[in-house]
């Protein structure tokens, strides 16, 4: 068995066949990760961050190679995989500051108190990295969620070790960014097997049930997110795992939005919506808008342009749910954007429906159809459409338009928005994520498998730090993050209190 | 069906039968539940305080009724329950003090940057409590990790509402508490419904697929807690589910300690592994020690006193235990401590074995032993014993003893230990917990179902609330917590930095 990429647009083999992995193999490289990690995790976080530096660097170093084999399995194109290597390099750099900072290793100290009930003993608590780590590469982000994406930065900043499966659109993509990574790890001495990549399907069944792995992340479709949750909950000792699979973003166009300028959120919503070919978690493929907005959409929606999809089974599933919408009574199509003669060609689609038929058939019409598709659903009374809102699957972000006029119903609008979504944006759009602390990226089922992590940005590194806390322990045997003198200058929390001691 | 409490201590019924509560009860109440959420959730930090204290303060004032009822149904006796539901109700203070203090909401602020790859919108992140939270008492700890426990009072501290399951052991300690807390929640205008109790197995079932409820605490079994643990995670949409399950807390004795202080730890070590008649999850059932300690430690133990074990089923369940060690070939019986003449009885016991045995039979010699018992594994070398410490099952606990004169020693013990144990002790006895943010209540399963979580101290409260990101979100109809001028004074994290800005 071989995992074999394709060119979408012209439907031909790309590159050259990349054996599946063994289960062998696999055990293998698991067994080589845990020993590494072993060393790994002794490191200081400053050195850990010299390392990330050093691969971002190899990876910027061979960039022209990388972007040029990901547009020729992927169809994303040279420009938008040129931002999508830079963020995904300057993402190994943010993780690299965070480790000089210091903090995130949330260093807690409680002096004694033998007098209050129950008395307290010396305690300090830290966060140590959990051992091995799985990723599961996504199909639509080939350099920034895949080999060395956000899942892989932040495990290996925790100071875990990762085994990857590659997503099978992209073999040569996967093969050559972990072939610098490697190189760059073992440039910067770290240990061997501290990273390794598998593939085939099998490979990934492997991997999540394998003793050594104690963490797993995963971004990717319902279907395969459930089917490798449900194994890793049922191992003899199951482990956390971090799934973001599914997610129709809605979008809420308030009345005085639409009076203020509807022309630009017309327009906004068709760039957001076909961007990448539709394929992004964040597309805001469900929009609430007044039925004035209707006819500015699908204005906006025709003068779109579509493109080749990441494959050919995506490429299907889209023009079949598509194909299903447009024999639908419940929904009528308003408008098609055009595309370009390729092989797996995706075509932006606008249609539209009533709150009242929406609301009548919630689950048909909220299931995630991945590509550059949108359905508009016309309110009269803002009153119904909030009431409605919470009733939405979980979802990664809500977005809302609103006039300065109205902050009372856009206040309203958020509120409800925020029971189901994890990112709440305000006279934006939710493609496009920000590298940051304050950054979300989870939500409730089935946006994420838990809505307490997050898989972008900053915080995603504490899925993969546990606690451990050391009572009335000798001063000299602690980690330094946890010495009385503070060491290493960074901000703890101490009897309480967070501060610089 | 109805749920009757024994008395431990003459094997007889105690109090009246609580009705098990029926199907149409359960989703009632978990909809009341939901419904006190919508309101609660929204109360500020200090307003919820206030009512915390209110409840601590009101379960204060029926100490003596309580503590009553509770030693009849649990023969734990006075003096443990006394300190116990101070305990519990200083806990409820505690989570006061830290919403008072405010920043455990982990405020984020990051500042706009259009220059920087990917570009950064003004971002802002709170935490928000997450719906209605399922509790499972314990046996163990009728107060403490029962009605309104560790579970509970982190729930509502962190602005859930919450449906406790109670332990069938102590149905009117459950019931009795669920009383004063109910009234006392009244008392402070908190809403109706925002907590209430259920009685019987199958409310259990019942309660974790509750589509309203969205997370779950759970303290007992490991066959309970997984059978929980499984349900929680088929749901058509998972929710967290944190179990404390089951640890046999490792305490190894090095060579220099025996040398220093033999009697001591002997004592200390009898007094530990009797204590609440062995009840406790973190008793150190698991010694590791030098062949000459075994006689000072045959000697404390056999100075020991048992007690009538919390219920038929425990007791039953360690005699047999008992019964099957002593008649085993890999293990002998050292000593036996006394026992009153009592109902359900529990009496101390010593097995010995060595290291090599034990290391040959390690899944058979680690399964917790709920009792006053405990196996002393004899090394040699200290070489052999730290290879073999990271192979034990996850624990709560890991415990060292040393003297001064083999630091090395004593860290690299302290290393291995924390591969499997969430919590350190050093020359110290892992029962007693105390209520801190530095504690970590928690380890790699079975200990519970995942490390990165507490079940008990400060941090537990992150277990049932999840992260919300504002994205270019008018100032006026943001959070308090995050708006531009701190107006409640937090330490917050701006732009990656934390400070009180």
């Amino acid at each position: 068995v071989s995992v074999q990429g394709y060119n979408p647009r012209t439907g031909e083999p790309y590159g050259e066949p990349v054996e599946a992995t063994s289960d062998t193999e696999v055990d293998r490289l698991c067994d080589a990760a845990a020993a590494a990690f072993g060393t790994w995790s002794t490191w200081s976080a400053a050195d850990r961050a010299i390392v990330l530096d050093l691969v971002a660097e190899r990876l910027d170093d061979e960039s022209e190679l990388l972007i040029r084999v990901a547009d020729a399995e992927t169809a994303l194109g040279v420009p938008r995989l040129t931002t999508e290597l830079k963020r995904t390099t300057n993402q190994l750099r943010i993780f690299a500051e965070v480790l000089r900072e210091g903090s995130y290793v949330e260093a807690m100290l409680d002096s004694p108190n033998p007098d209050i009930i129950p008395p307290r003993p010396d305690l300090r608590r830290v966060l140590r990295p959990m051992g091995v780590v799985a990723v599961y590469s996504a199909s639509n982000f080939p350099f920034a969620l895949s080999t060395v994406g956000s899942d892989t930065a932040s495990a290996l900043a925790a100071g875990c070790a990762v085994v990857v499966k590659a997503h099978s659109a992209h073999p040569t993509t996967s093969r050559e960014t972990a072939r610098i990574v490697t190189a760059a790890l073992k440039e910067g001495n770290a240990p061997d097997g501290l990273f390794s990549i598998i593939y085939g399907t099998q490979s990934g069944v492997r991997l999540v049930q394998h003793p050594h792995v104690k963490a797993a992340g995963f971004t990717g479709s319902i279907g395969g997110g459930r089917a490798l949750y449900d194994l890793a909950n049922s191992r003899p000792d199951p482990i956390p795992f971090y799934g973001e699979l599914g997610s129709i973003n809605p979008t809420v166009i308030l009345p005085g939005a639409v009076a203020d300028r509807s022309e630009e959120i017309a327009k906004g919503f068709a760039q957001s919506v076909t961007m990448g070919v539709g394929q992004f978690c964040t597309n805001p493929g469900l929009v609430f808008a007044p039925p004035s907005l209707v006819d500015a959409l699908a204005a906006a929606v025709k003068d779109s342009a579509g493109g080749a999809m990441l494959n050919e089974r995506m490429c299907d599933s889209y023009r079949s749910a598509v194909d299903t919408l447009s024999h639908s009574d419940l929904v009528e199509l308003v408008a098609t954007g055009s595309a370009p003669d390729e092989a797996w060609t995706g075509t932006p689609n606008l249609f539209r429906t009533s709150l009242g038929v929406f609301a009548a058939n919630l689950e048909k019409l909220t299931e995630e159809n991945f590509g550059p598709a949108g359905l508009v659903v016309t309110y009269d009374d803002p009153e119904d459409l909030l009431a409605l809102l919470p009733r939405l699957p979980g979802t990664l972000t809500g977005t809302v338009h609103a006039s300065d006029s109205e902050p009372e119903l856009a206040s309203r609008t958020g509120v409800q928005l925020q029971k189901i979504a994890g990112r709440l944006i305000y006279n934006g759009w939710p493609t496009g994520i920000a590298l940051a602390w304050a950054m979300q990226h989870g939500g409730p089922w089935p946006a994420t498998t838990n809505a307490i992590h997050t898989s972008i940005g900053v915080p995603g590194i504490y899925r993969w730090l546990a606690p451990v806390a050391y009572q009335t322990w000798p001063d000299a045997l602690l980690p330094p993050e946890l010495q009385d003198a503070n060491p290493l200058g960074i901000t703890r929390r101490r009897d309480g209190i967070l501060g610089k001691h």
